[in-house]
């Protein structure tokens, strides 16, 4: 379904407002924004918006609300859900033209930076200073701070040093008239929480287009450790154990036999050819303490019957293991021309039975699933492998996705662990929340977007016809 | 000001829903709730309400919402703010007799228990499992876990462990026209953070029944050091040195020459007679690393002129050395018949700067101060000492008090570092957020409160008349 024509004065006026580098239209250059990672569903913009600044955000915002016209806002499009598809709205508004540093006050370790900003480059820009950036998805080379702030991001590394919110110390919002807010979320600063209550919004209520970003002291120190099981059972009690002894590592990852056998098909790390599964292990902190730490984790690891416990000699070594893990993604490709990334999350403690549950949903649909997880945080990360030229697989994949979720549900866990609500869930929000909840978030959002013009359809159900694919979507239970 | 006289038949329904010990209207029993800890301004309650139950809560405040009255939670009355005054607001309703533990999860590590439950008694629940509750106000062997959410409370390891919404994993939230709210906040779950915006509301919002607490595993070992030094320049630098070196201490406190010279008197733990500012350092961990720790504090406070450090050597010690801290409030008493806690917070950069700030407005109007702070986050108790038989010095009392938290924004932070702003800082509203912000806030209360009846005149500057009290009380800027 085609979007109506915009009102060519409307348009005429945004161009000279934004210059031509600041409005896009041709057939060719809208056909990058039609989907972000989430790809089972596509949709074409009318018009795409570039502003320089938050002065131009802010007009062009407001221009569009006066005209009733609905937009989305777009980051770099790494997100998995969804959460910028244009289903059913006419502009899309990006920035990527919103870059700059605003300010850096290393004393007090913060940053503001602008929302087009990637992630990977805030450590950079304070690296040298010692300091970090420490939400760390693995799309940190490609995705912006304000997609981060949009979808709460987290990473690996979350377990020690929690996701997006934990990290935010203030944000620029544009409103979804056009107004501009500024946010401050410094310790007890008063008043209702705001700006924690746009991290995690998804784009709906209102335009990013700076955060300020609390500052981590890089450590002293790091061991990585890799543990190899015979099963994902064996590794997740090992997860337990090394919970249930104290330490907070800053990551515990696990990957299954499937996922090792495409990385290291595409990496060859050396992983062992036989292993169900593997746990990488990252402890930081004083050098003093890691090592009595690693012996902790060597201990847990062998009670629950680990064959091998490596640890990374070198920065090389380190590197190349946290490459087969953030890249696991990609090397999917190995094993199939297709995978679906699900997310989902669990009580740590119920690891093991999601597992299994994981395990029956794959026989009963014939497919295949690999498993990343961040174990520590028991947020599971099943991939679905597919051809998309199938379209009966593409439905099976999409039926086990969902039944992945509501098992999630069952255990006492959620339907999304990091990769937000976006189009991709709205009909599992019912099974997640209550009527009365439900009902209160919808008011919520009409606080900030009174006229839902601000990326409509996304997170709460709505009445929105079912987008046509080239594949067949299967609607409600089944 | 008194209220008018409550509707008979409501009163007779109310009695007979909750029971005798669930209603209590004579003036003797009413006096106790007149006020919390802000004793600078009193109001009486014609009835107040203590339900048992999520239900009978519920149920009360469905009957008071249809009889258009307005109506204040109540927990322990430990806030410092007016939180719970129920300054033209006829009815209290207490959570003193919701009292139960819900559920106690150890494998997960987590909590659920009703809003009456007081914080210490959380840690000491779980304990003998080695788990604790990290946010640990100094009014914690009284103070409840509403009263925690409603305030987002920290105490002295927030530096480390955060505050109360950094473990907060769901709330049984009852809103102001009765109707009941389960609200979670698990890692991702997706839709928006309700509980979140619900947390740090002071009441304002419903009235939270019950909430579910993520607990933290208890440190294999700690480590308590008190460095003294010259005076609160010297000791503001070594914070600023600890920090810089990487460290993140369990807390870092800071008690000027004043505060010591009370605590000395009330607890003789042996503070030097000299001392012109103590820190108190706490670290946790694994042993291993204590000792390594150790040593970096104490460079960085001989680095900044400290004439003694020592580390606690026993229990015994360290629960000496935190019971200064925690009951210095106490010791007040000890040089002056009353004293007045502010709150506010600036980069910890500006520590310095705000300590010079404090002893100009001190001369400026005459008064002692004393000074606490949690160091670590830049989080200031200045503690006003006064005669409240004198109103003149009351007067300057509250005018050099919002002096110094002005001095707090000028210098980039803000009105309340944790005690929130209650009715107290409700004029220090406009001065902290711009008009946009603060209508948004007042838009998004009112999607919980439409009608204004839960805790009316709290945070946001209302158009309520000056109560009258027995001290003049300045109005505006001065």
């Amino acid at each position: 379904m085609s979007n109506p024509p915009l009102d060519a004065g409307l348009v005429t006026r945004l161009r000279r407002m934004l210059g031509e580098e600041g409005l896009l239209t041709g057939e060719a250059a809208l056909r990058v924004y039609e989907c972000d990672g989430y790809t089972l569903e596509k949709a074409r913009p009318s018009l795409v918006l570039l502003p320089a600044t938050t002065q131009e955000m802010s007009r062009s915002v407001e221009l569009l609300h006066k005209a009733g016209i609905a937009f989305v806002p777009r980051g770099a499009g790494t997100g998995v859900s969804g959460g910028c598809l244009p289903a059913d709205i006419p502009v899309m508004i990006g920035t990527s033209r919103m870059q700059r540093i605003r300010r850096v006050d290393i004393d007090n370790r913060r940053v503001e930076v602008e929302a087009g900003v990637v992630n990977l480059d805030v450590t950079r820009l304070v690296e040298s200073d010692g300091l970090h950036y420490a939400p760390d998805p693995s799309s940190q080379a490609a995705c912006t701070i304000g997609g981060n702030v949009a979808e709460n991001s987290g990473g690996p590394h979350t377990l020690k040093y929690g996701v997006t919110v934990n990290h935010l110390l203030g944000l620029e919002l544009v409103l979804p008239d056009g107004e501009v807010l500024q946010l401050s979320r410094e310790a007890g600063s008063g008043g209702f929480d705001l700006a924690g209550v746009v991290t995690g919004s998804e784009g709906t209520l209102g335009i990013i287009t700076s955060a300020t970003l609390a500052l981590v002291k890089t450590p002293q120190a790091v061991a990585t450790m890799l543990a190899v099981f015979p099963g994902v059972l064996e590794a997740s009690r090992a997860v337990s154990a090394i919970i249930a002894a104290g330490l907070v590592p800053a990551a515990l990852e696990m990957m299954d036999a499937l996922v090792i056998e495409a990385v290291e098909a595409a990496y060859g790390f050396g992983f062992p050819a036989d292993a169900g599964a593997v746990l990488i292990i990252e402890l930081d902190g004083l050098a003093a303490a890691l090592d009595e730490q690693c012996v902790q984790v060597t201990e847990a690891c062998n009670e629950q019957g680990a064959s091998e416990i490596r640890r990374a000699d070198d920065p090389r070594e380190r590197a190349l293991l946290w490459k087969s893990r953030k890249r696991a993604f990609g090397a999917m490709g190995r094993l199939s021309p297709s995978y679906c990334t699900q997310d989902g999350v669990v009580p740590r403690s119920a690891l093991p039975q999601i597992v299994e549950r994981i395990g029956e949903i794959g026989r009963r649909y014939k497919l295949r699933i690999a498993n990343i997880m961040h174990a520590g945080d028991g947020n599971i990360h099943p991939l679905l492998l597919y051809d998309e030229n199938d379209p009966e697989e593409v439905a099976r994949v999409l039926d086990a996705g969902r039944d992945i979720l509501l098992a999630c549900l069952e255990l006492g866990g959620s339907v999304t662990g990091e990769h937000g609500i976006g189009i991709e869930k709205t009909e599992l929000m019912p099974a997640s929340f209550g009527p009365a909840t439900l009902a209160a978030m919808a008011d919520l959002r009409e606080v900030f977007n009174p006229r839902a013009l601000c990326n409509p359809h996304k997170i709460l159900p709505s009445d929105r016809h079912c987008v046509e694919v080239t594949r067949p979507r299967p609607r409600g239970g089944g």
